[in-house]
């Protein structure tokens, strides 16, 4: 059993007399994704929502954002309002090598600017998928990729994991056997999991994808947001992994998910694919945008503004753990992640986490079912909660309404 | 004769010993696309370039626009730094919806934003396009739109055009020969040649798609920028097909391309598909700039600064062709377009456009050959010459080392 694209719905005659237009088989059905409904979810306002990954909007550095707006319109409007290249601005490239070079050497032409990392992971599989490839994800994985591998016509196998992430012999195995276009992880404060691999684990990871030739598209959204413990390199900076890998990455959780910017770090070739693939999607990413960015990473402190977030999620995070310790039932399994946004609660298999959403929102608080995050063998006792965007007063209120939905289902 | 989706390359050996990704077979052998070139060619600052439809940044309402950007971030910051909507942020689908009904009625509802027309385009092939499909273009067409339907597998057939635009017959031979998934026709200013379709045309191609309920794609972003004569409504106007047709409009040749901000106008059920497949694309569209665009369309006076652009471009139009009816061979064709950025010339049969660019180059000046607008039988002696970026001084001087290449290769 995996996630296959969708299958080709027959017609529908219209039956209002509109104009029916043909939609694609890989979009026929989807009337909504589920980003979309989580976004739907987390407006909400009657609701507490621990549905989405959405940053509390308070942590937002508005002052700094928007004197560097200001001063790219003052100093470099012209360029600012005018086409740029579909690699990006050199000055954000720049800056992204930069940073990435804290952990793995980069340099400018390495990198390439999308809007967000959603969009690199589109690129990414734009450049790379054909119809009936195959795409390794860990099981569970993040919903969303999913969904743009499997617009783009790739079988999702998922890959057997536990609390240290995806397990190496599995991995190989998986590989062997399926041949996959490519392996798509989230080795740091995984996206639903909240589960980070260690030292170990990325190196045994690094060789098995090594030995067998196998792409990586790494994604790390999260990796800086950590709370407590040692960081650890990307899985691209191990061995010959840099050449082999897509590291995507994203200023969404760091500064600003409004700015829609992100970029891909890899070598060798793909990098002009990546590019073509990039002006036929959106030309190029918001000058305006790239260049503030970049004025930002280059004149503002980001490192102090990410050590206040972290103080912040830390306790609600803390918040969240202490709290949902006492709701849960005694056979559930909830992680405790050192950073980034989410924990992800296995309630045990009397509980359905869908069937339970209803009474939930009905309760005022809301969260996002696991199911969906897996491309196979779903856990449907799983959700996610993000601890993110409330305080931990609201947060305490929130889980204690959840006790109550959960008690009511045991 | 028609464009089809590039074939599979064969694997390439690598003889650097780095990792070789393997590319999709859309991708395969484009290191690099029109788009991308025309920008590099662009970009070089000893050329006095015509290829690009780059505006001149002089014109930029610099100071506008900082000033929104300011009032966005200051009366709206924390909306503008987070997440939104797939669709797009509700004020600029209102401001666009304004605007719109000038011509047809429009409601927000009926808006779904993108990061410029060109991911418009892909928004628009990524809901509608299967492998194999027909897209109907006129012959010749945009070549970035003709990319962006190639790497979604369909082929492109041209239809005949004169000056007025798409011959209806034509078109509906075509229609009926080749079923295809939708048509797509720059009705007004059209990209590469200048032309516009008069009220007639416009009223009988409408009658056709209407008649065999063939779906529009029709791209808008000149529209607004008429030097002369009287403005015609879209096709979407008319009769029915505000419902079967997709209508595309930009901001980037009246407002900044940098921004980025475009969107389409259609009506029920494909809403929803549009929305899905822009979130799998890039999640939404920069929040900032799209409520600074929201706010300079509610706040200044986009239709003063049109004027403004038009009587500047309209002078340059006049320049370049003043000058290039100088120099052009007895037997060559050139539209005098009412509005828009671009001229199309056609030289004749002893020339050939792509074979003379060296020449031009070393001489000092850049135009597009215009072979790669053509889905089909390409006129190899055409080229396309934007006058919007250069005074009428600049264009006297890049016309006249036009006009020694072209009489060296009569």
């Amino acid at each position: 059993m995996s996630f296959e694209p969708a299958s080709p719905a027959a017609p529908t005659p219209s039956d209002t007399g509109r104009f029916d237009f043909r939609v694609a088989a890989r979009y026929a059905g989807m009337e909504s994704s589920p980003l979309k409904d989580i976004f739907a979810l987390a407006a909400r306002p009657d609701l507490i929502s621990f549905a989405g990954g959405i940053p509390d909007p308070d942590l937002f550095e508005l002052d700094d954002v928007r004197d560097c707006y200001d001063w790219v319109l003052t100093h470099c409007g012209h360029r600012a309002l005018q086409y740029g290249v579909s690699e990006g601005e050199v000055e954000l490239r720049e800056q992204a090598a930069r940073r990435l070079s804290r952990d793995l050497v980069t340099t400018p032409d390495q990198i390439r600017v999308t809007s967000g990392s959603q969009e690199g992971l589109f690129v990414a599989a734009e450049a790379m998928l054909e119809p009936g490839d195959v795409v390794l994800v860990e099981s569970p994985t993040y919903l969303a990729a999913v969904q743009v591998f499997a617009v783009h016509g790739a079988r999702m196998v998922g890959v057997e994991t536990d609390d240290g992430g995806v397990l190496p012999d599995a991995l190989e195995a998986a590989i062997r056997t399926h041949h996959p276009k490519f392996v798509y992880l989230i080795p740091t404060f995984q996206n639903p999991t909240g589960r980070t691999m260690d030292l170990a684990r990325r190196r045994a990871v690094a060789d098995v994808l090594e030995r067998t030739a196998t792409p990586l598209v790494e994604d790390d959204p999260y990796g800086e947001l950590r709370f407590t413990g040692d960081a650890h390199p990307p899985i691209a900076s191990f061995g010959a992994m840099s050449a082999q890998t897509l590291l995507m990455k994203s200023m969404s959780k760091l500064m600003s998910p409004g700015v829609r910017i992100g970029w891909i770090r890899t070598e060798g070739a793909i990098l002009d694919t990546l590019a073509v693939a990039k002006a036929a999607i959106s030309m190029q990413s918001s000058v305006v945008d790239q260049l503030t960015v970049a004025r930002y990473l280059e004149t503002k402190d980001l490192d102090a503004h990410v050590a206040h977030v972290c103080a912040v999620y830390r306790e609600r995070r803390d918040a969240m753990a202490t709290a949902i310790a006492a709701v849960l039932p005694a056979a559930a399994h909830v992680t405790r992640p050192e950073g980034g946004m989410f924990l992800w609660a296995s309630l045990g298999p009397a509980y359905d986490a869908q069937a339970m959403l209803a009474d939930a929102v009905a309760a005022g608080v809301a969260y996002l079912p696991g199911w969906s995050f897996f491309a196979e063998d779903a856990d449907h006792s799983t959700m996610r909660l993000s601890y993110v965007t409330h305080s931990p007063a609201v947060i305490a209120d929130g889980i204690d309404r959840l006790g109550h939905v959960i008690a009511a289902h045991g």
